[in-house]
């Protein structure tokens, strides 16, 4: 079947993803999650529903999150950090989104594939997700047609949302432990309306 | 032109609202606004689009707004108050959110046009804003009928989203003037992305 | 009562953009909306809320609708056209959408306060909705100070953003007549689940 | 590490899920989307992301998609199919929902860990998709009670959410090959102003 094919290649990328975890850039991920006043997460498209999913979680920690373009977003400002969350990195209104936070004298984080893109430039701290690399798409499609198969099995950006997804949940946890947070009291804090 | 025509049932609409103010409703609204803790928004399709309108406007001034169904919006607790917007009063899923918001020992304020339906029915205070009622949309259509004309210039719930929001701008101004807010102050908080 | 006043102000602009409908620009604004294979919508802050209870009317009228940053808005192409709201004209997301909208073949409509703003420069046909300008807002200003009074009723885009919600409405009041739909034609299209 | 366990839990659930994959559920599940004249899919929380993220494929893949409570969702009727994902099965609103859904004629499929929940009863097929289940969580607690660690590392609907998102993109593979999509026809139909 094609789907086990698709989630096999999709836990393949995770379990990569969990070998090359840096305890530098988790540690000083989780420190400036911590000291930041508010949280702000950013992301289009599918990446952006990646951000949502952090931010819920965030709120259910008690960190003041917020999801930029929807309603109540405030103001960026000095002590607050933007995690920005984009693929290629270059995506232009997040690398503009990163630049504004910057100059407000915000920090920010760049969750990305790619180290050496715009959006990393900008970054106080990267994240490193990989998704699968340009390269990796070219030796992927060279393989398939030689099989006389033209389809991906994880087109466009899912590797990388899938896997930022799940580092971000796995901050959680982390956070989790820190704050001697329970279930329980993450419940607490879910909406009352679902 | 029949634009202009639809924009003078909507200023005429407007006008009637503004005579019906209630000053004791206005005190009572601003009293429940200004003491919650949080204040939470509620509507479905475009009075949802007329919450979310009023929840930016209160993050402006610096009041704790969320909107109900966005990401990161908690639960809802004694001290707070949930603003139900409905016309019709009836919608199934927001009469259940007054429900439960009333049962956590939050207030509720129901922002409808018929002060007998089941919401307005939970609500703490019930601010009553005029769309076309059923049986002005009745006349209406005999008189459209009497001309030959069988379309409606402001169909379904368009009058009340309107006068609603124009409303909760109204409420904007008061809430400026007792917070001694001036519009550089709303301007500092606005998203720093747009 | 200040929420009067704040009322006030928000008809008189209603009646002014009332009588400066230009029926050329009205005709030219259905003609691209009724020809275009798909209408996408845009505006960010309450702007993004004004295009999409625009865009939710449009669906209603079985008209194919699009709001810029949804989940399943697609590609735009030769033949669709973007309504981008912006009341300085001057928001650079926005401004950049209408380029690719343009670069891509679309046609571009502006609703904006400033007929010469760059998004202005870039459309098709632009709809000036007047706001407070920022002449205006100095000489409210001035006036406001002279009567010791340093708040403004209706502070940032409202006046815009209200004005331009009732033209939209007026427009598909346009659009109902055209098509020959009826207020039951777009209840039989409203969400089933709200 | 703790995210290292986090990830590990994640990835161990997705293993289980792809080995319990019933090749039957998956071809109905595939018949009835490719059928459907309209996919309408529907979540609250982080399962709605998980919705979204899913209809944003769908509609890549030129299949009409809908998310329930977004702005352009037509009414559901004959012929369309509803996607209501929950893990518990038990979420009011998604229930209701689906019980809308089939008074109007429409297929519902649900995704759920719960095939003997209510929104279960109610669908013409049910995903089983297991996350932590009640059972599991209870267990759970005990060990880390015994380890002295009171953390649960993916807290509340965690796995559940995750799993169905890769077993959508799963699907979403299967619909590529079977409409022999290329990845470039899904980048086609990708939104110009990401």
């Amino acid at each position: 079947m094609i789907i086990k094919e698709a989630i096999r290649d999709i836990i393949h990328n995770l379990e990569k993803m969990e070998r090359d975890i840096d305890e530098r850039i988790l540690d000083n991920f989780i420190e400036i999650l911590t000291s930041a006043a508010n949280v702000f997460v950013l992301g289009l498209g599918r990446s952006g529903l990646v951000a949502r999913a952090f931010a819920m979680r965030l709120m259910h920690l008690e960190i003041n999150a917020f999801v930029v373009g929807e309603t109540i977003t405030p103001a960026i400002n000095e002590g607050d950090v933007l995690i920005a969350i984009s693929g290629s990195g270059r995506t232009s209104y997040i690398v503009n989104a990163a630049s504004i936070a910057r100059e407000r004298g915000a920090k920010v984080v760049a969750v990305t594939s790619y180290p050496d893109s715009d959006l990393a430039g900008l970054a106080d701290l990267t994240v490193t997700i990989k998704g699968r690399t340009k390269i990796d798409g070219e030796k992927d499609y060279m393989k398939r047609q030689m099989r006389g198969n033209h389809h991906s099995r994880t087109p466009l950006g899912t590797l990388f949302e899938i896997s930022a997804l799940v580092f971000l949940d796995g901050i959680i946890a982390e956070l989790m432990e820190r704050f001697d947070k329970r279930e329980e009291d993450l419940h607490n804090r879910h909406s009352s309306f679902d």
